[in-house]
């Protein structure tokens, strides 16, 4: 009997978050197909990312037809920044982008930054929201180095890799070690546990 | 015959802006009596105050019988800052704060900076949403100057005043040229206009 592929929609607009996903869902041999849906979801004002996600996920549900995920992510300089940019990382970075986070920072040796991702599934052969959460614990570089990645990925030094920013690594080495990678195991894990029901 | 007071609801949990909108209220005597609400109305992540306010009247209409407005405003440095902080003025304050403002700016003179004020009234009478507007131009000052008002109010230098901030003018001078004072102006003659249906 041939193997059935079934479908899972990643809602996202963003092409880099895409790819980085795909990449590690590939490694995994699940039987289903990742595809994307730009969809826009509503994304309210909160102050935590899963306010943001669950929000964002009843908002689609309506839509689609089937299990699907969507994926939010906030960078937090907690300090001196006191968490900023944090939910609104997106507007901030396209306001005013990397050179001006820098010129907020003092003391890059004793600064304290975070990624954070949120993986929002809904589950439909149980009719479920999960919730699967990463996060990656670093500092703020003093320039601006690396071109892989995106957004703040050039001005963070993850813990892990003290010599080096996110956008100085490649795809597969960040997923291993960073925010949306370790979300992204999570929900490998459950989709392995049930992909009998799936 | 005695002239019935009725009551317009202003959804706010910010108690400075009750007390700038209530200042101006006073001096229409208009047949009703404005009440403070705090309901906590839902905030959309969205490029316009238009479209957040729209959303925000429409997320507490099932809570309240009778005539309601809600108001937004934002702090947009227009130059060199595209203008953040914008729609996310009031986390942007909470965490970073006028000092950090301050450092993203190089040419103080030629800076270009707006407050805009968006009032949202949900008008029973009629079944209606209305929506009024204020603005006001100005640029950043070099330094925090004056205890008034809040929030942005002393880095903001507007054209029409061009040697004091919004911090170093009282409630009524601010009234007459500030964003919300403008929006409020043409809520009033609305409101002045249909008082008879009210």
């Amino acid at each position: 009997m041939k193997k059935k592929n079934h479908l899972l929609f990643f809602i996202t607009g963003n092409t880099h978050k895409f790819d980085e996903v795909q990449t590690i869902f590939k490694n995994y041999h699940l039987n289903y197909k990742l595809k994307q849906m730009d969809l826009n979801p509503i994304e309210i004002q909160a102050d935590s990312l899963q306010k943001v996600a669950e929000y964002k996920l009843n908002s689609v549900k309506s839509k689609i037809d089937g299990s699907f995920f969507i994926e939010d992510a906030g960078f937090f300089v907690d300090y001196p920044l006191n968490g900023f940019p944090g939910v609104y990382s997106s507007y901030v970075f396209k306001t005013i982008g990397n050179k001006n986070i820098i010129r907020l920072i003092d003391d890059f040796e004793n600064s304290k930054a975070h990624f954070s991702a949120i993986i929002a599934l809904y589950f439909e052969p149980e009719d479920q929201d999960l919730f699967f959460k990463g996060m990656i614990e670093g500092r703020i570089s003093s320039k601006i180095r690396g071109t892989e990645g995106f957004g703040y990925d050039p001005v963070f030094i993850p813990k892990e890799m003290p010599r080096k920013t996110f956008g100085e690594l490649s795809i597969d080495q960040k997923n291993k070690i960073s925010h949306r990678g370790r979300a992204l195991e999570k929900l490998m894990s459950f989709l392995k546990k049930h992909s009998s029901s799936f």
